[in-house]
């Protein structure tokens, strides 16, 4: 991989930065964030600003540009992949380590005293610009929102904003339809006494009215906004998708419904206007509910006082926590994916050990063709990291033609990868070896499974809120002096995103939701080693009651039943590290792959497959 | 313990809220907060206004009054006290807790449109009011200063301010001169670019000064302030001990000094117009540091473009890393506090078991007997918590003759003590049963060893913070459906506070600093069952660095050594819920009891302790 070189496009950004018809100020930094206009995590081709400006397109990382410097800041997961993809102009800020300044630090020390920061008042979350504009206000310089997009005045092949069809869930896959969805969130916004709900996420937007779509890959979702009042909902969205007959008839677009529940389609691009007129006209006391994850300039639509800004909406709570029909998909989508993961290490055994000719991308490029033969596929739900030996060190890899290494029986093989299907959203990551792995990679993957294992079989008080658990998944790797630089695990959508909020669990947040009966996340801890392998085991876990001997007052208890279902290698587990307790999970665990997976294998006549998991899933035997 | 009745005191209170004498407006609401002006957690009888107004004594609580209501906010170490010390017209808050609400909520919900809610500025932290003012401000209340503290004019008989002698402390206890620390001060004041720092916590001024007082019972600290400039030593202080030749000579208050070593002592009361004087005199980009826990009106002296807040002073995080000298007389103070114990339990058996004359008063005031013959020693570090039965379900239990039970054979018993002394402090709690524990006392036991030791002997990265480390002296309760509602360790002076910050070992704290090797904590988990019984085992431990296999990242691991070499009651353990590991952990933490101890049993010639400590440190022995 060689990096982009940006020397000519920092150039024009520095230049823009001081042009009058930009900007009414000249500015002496811009601050290009990861975001487009809805905070999402995954952008569509459009909204890779910070990737186009310096070549790193990781999925999260901030780019800030003075007159002077070009710094990124990016987490653990990306300290390799970022120091690959840019060139000499940018410095990397590698974040959570001790010595790296923080991105308002890092501007007070090298602006002059007095400078404007530029940034797009459509892509800075509220609370961030508070905090930021906060921090250099307090050092004499002041945050100010640049209009135009900067970027995209020098972007000059930008890629239009995508505006693909639509796709309706009926109640089967929902458990509520949209019309329920509204009369609860409007009791919500009773309770809290606002007037007026802004939806900006698109995973909100989307599961609020059953409709999914495909206008950011891998996230099913489309670009719109709503704006949900106690009599009115209105829908800003683009495009003749909503000509679709199937859609009109979802929405009951053309019947005649009570009118707090006529749905008014307006255009995306109406949004700022339209929340600028119910700003104004708004009476004392009256509020309207945000996230402080909203844009900047959809909250300064709304006058201070009358802003009702929450870290979490009601939609990404309810929504977090699954519904029976959600739960019953999500099993489902991860049979079916399962399924497809036995096929491709069946085929790779097959392929790797006598040919040696299968690569990460072919590996790939396989596991989306296993994939894309189940039932109620849609696509992936993320780009699959299919790594080999050193490229599996680097945490979020992606297989390109550069990089790509031939898998062998030398090397650790690590596939982390993922699937929408019209039921439910799948992440599974497994660690392989096709030859003999050596004692200290035996060692290494068995304290991850370790880890792993204490996440998934603890029980815990309901109530507990998931940064908690972080260190259950280190604790083993730790007695070793070991880490991994990731948090553990991440929630997961509903045929909907495969990263979500509210919960997760990670030492890195302690604002997160509590975990609740119904919810989804990953467990996922990993072992990387730079230059020489990756190891990581991720299951997609189901938050269900725990049965307890005691129940201290009254509370109930919690643990994690795992939806994913695909086999552990057992040739890389160290038993004689385990404990009892420990190997009798990965033997539980395994006869019950056994039993759901094989069946499914059966029913799909997969039958070499079936026995490449029945030899995989042969119970651990631990000596005294 | 029958409650304080409080009608005709809240009475009063509501007068003088509306008396234009003391306020300038009518006030619907007064906050009583737990603290004194530096924020004390432990404060001297003077400024025990809370506990005054309501008659709940713990330390940790705040009261609010308005015309219709009284509420106490306190958190699960107190339920149980607080609500046997308050009447009727007083609402239990119990913080912690998914349906309390905030002060700020309730005050919300109770308060008339536009109300106004007093309180002393000189109590209320900044960083509080902040937060709370912006609550009710946007609520359309106001919170004010009332300078005039209300409930001072309501209490007749308030006792006065304490101004007790003060003990110098030489090098061998400090290991750094005050001058050392103050030019190390400064130059951290010099990195920050400030040009003042203010001293307002009293453990602060204490340390800095290596003096020591005893205005506060329990914490070896006195009434003072002081200002740091980089030339300049301002102490604030009152009384004849300046008077003292020792303290003379020991600041050298009366020696030809270099001007910016030289220590002007001022008046404690004239803090604040120095302050304001300071304040007035800066120039533009000049800053003044202070404590975000600093008080409203101290904070509030120094323009808002002046100030420098940070949530731990300098101060507060070097003087939680202990160096050589210091650890050294934590280790001898912990001796001595052993030797102490060991005969406190060796006569208690003695007493307890055939004659049951022992209350948990007597018991108290034996163990303060013991402690007291040891060299060095000052006082308790704390109201010593000796509960036997039921009344070790109250967490911060204090015996008086109204609840005063007696010691038997049939009951748990709970000693939580500490003791000051001048080369150290401590704390530690044991858990005994002086006849036969029932089978669930000792399952309920062996649980909250077995998360002792799951922190004792945690090994973790350098640089991480302790809260990470909660959970694991949490999970085998949580396994059976059992927790306890405190955190799990708190930081411990050096002949000084036995808590203070800015590291622990707690579910509730994310702000906590990084451990660090030198650093003290304790390590305290429990399991309490109301009305019946209270268990706790409480070590204080130092961080230490830890050998491990691998070094990832070269970044070092940490992990505890005890400090507290107290036996732990085998007979209250079940051997066969413990791991070998774990098994092996209890007998290499008594063997070491036996041999330091041991010794100095020897050395002290108390034999009879000594044969007691013998017995007590038998190996366990877990059959397989």
């Amino acid at each position: 991989m060689s990096p982009k070189i940006t020397t000519e496009l920092l150039k024009q950004l520095r230049q823009v930065m001081k042009n009058p018809k930009y900007v009414q100020e000249p500015v002496q930094a811009y601050i290009v964030p990861s975001g487009d206009a809805h905070q999402s995590e995954y952008i569509a081709p459009c909204d890779c600003r910070r990737a186009f400006i310096s070549g790193f397109d990781g999925s999260a990382g901030t780019a800030i540009v003075t007159e002077q410097h070009a710094a990124m800041w990016t987490d653990g997961r990306y300290f390799l992949q970022a120091a690959h993809q840019m060139d000499n102009n940018w410095t990397l800020m590698k974040m959570g380590l001790k010595d790296t300044p923080t991105q308002e630090d890092w501007l007070v020390s090298v602006l002059p005293e007095g400078s404007k920061v530029g940034v797009d008042p459509f892509i800075i979350p509220a609370d961030q610009w508070k905090r930021m504009s906060k921090a250099l206000r307090s050092a004499g310089h002041d945050l100010v929102p640049v209009k135009e997009n900067l970027i995209d005045t020098i972007w000059t092949d930008c890629p239009q904003r995508p505006c693909k069809p639509l796709i309706t869930l009926d109640l089967s896959y929902t458990g509520v339809s949209w019309r329920d969805k509204i009369i609860a969130l409007r009791s919500k916004m009773a309770e809290r006494k606002v007037l007026w709900f802004v939806v900006t996420a698109l995973d909100e937007v989307a599961w609020l009215f059953n409709l999914r779509g495909s206008d950011v890959e891998y996230n099913p979702v489309f670009f719109a906004y709503a704006v949900i009042g106690m009599n009115t909902i209105r829908l800003f969205i683009d495009g003749e998708r909503m000509m679709d007959p199937a859609v009109r008839e979802h929405l009951q677009l053309d019947s005649t419904l009570e009118p707090e529940f006529k749905i008014q389609v307006m255009p995306y691009g109406s949004i700022l206007s339209e929340l600028q007129a119910v700003g104004a006209g708004l009476s004392p006391k009256e509020k309207v509910w945000l996230s402080d994850k909203a844009s900047y300039a959809l909250s300064e639509a709304i006058p201070k006082a009358h802003r009702y800004l929450t870290p979490y909406t009601p939609i990404c709570i309810v929504k977090a926590v699954k519904n029976t029909s959600e739960t019953e998909g999500m099993r489902r989508a991860h049979v079916k994916d399962a399924v497809a993961l036995c096929e491709l290490f069946n085929w790779l055994e097959k392929e790797v050990v006598p040919k040696g000719t299968v690569t990460e991308i072919i590996a790939a490029d396989k596991a989306e063709e296993f994939r894309s033969q189940q039932k109620d596929f849609v696509e992936l739900s993320f780009a699959t990291i299919s790594s080999t030996g050193p490229n599996g060190a680097i945490i979020h890899y992606k297989p390109v033609p550069e990089t790509n290494r031939t898998l062998s029986v030398n090397e650790i093989y690590l596939l982390d990868s993922g699937a929408q299907y019209k039921d439910g959203t799948t992440d599974v990551t497994r660690t392989m070896h096709f030859g003999t792995p050596s004692a200290y990679e035996k060692e290494c993957f068995t304290y991850v499974l370790k880890g792993h294992i204490a996440v998934s079989a603890a029980i815990f008080p309901n109530g507990t809120k998931g940064h908690l658990l972080d260190s259950f998944a280190r604790s083993a790797l730790w007695d070793c002096g070991l880490d991994y630089l990731h948090g553990t695990g991440h929630g997961v959508g509903s045929f909907l995103n495969v990263h979500e909020g509210p919960c997760g669990i990670s030492y890195k947040t302690f604002a997160d939701e509590p975990l609740e009966a119904g919810m989804i996340v990953s467990d996922e801890p990993g072992y990387y080693e730079d230059g020489s392998f990756g190891i990581r085991i991720e299951n997609v876990v189901l938050v269900i009651p725990a049965e307890t001997k005691y129940n201290f007052k009254n509370r109930g208890s919690l643990t994690f039943e795992p939806l994913t279902l695909v086999p552990i290698q057992t040739k890389m587990i160290d038993v004689n590290l385990l404990t009892q307790k420990e190997c009798n999970w990965v033997n539980d665990y395994h006869q019950k792959c056994r039993e759901v997976i094989g069946a499914e294998l059966e029913r799909q006549g997969r039958h070499e497959a079936l026995r490449w998991l029945i030899r995989e899933t042969e119970p651990l035997i631990r000596m005294q």
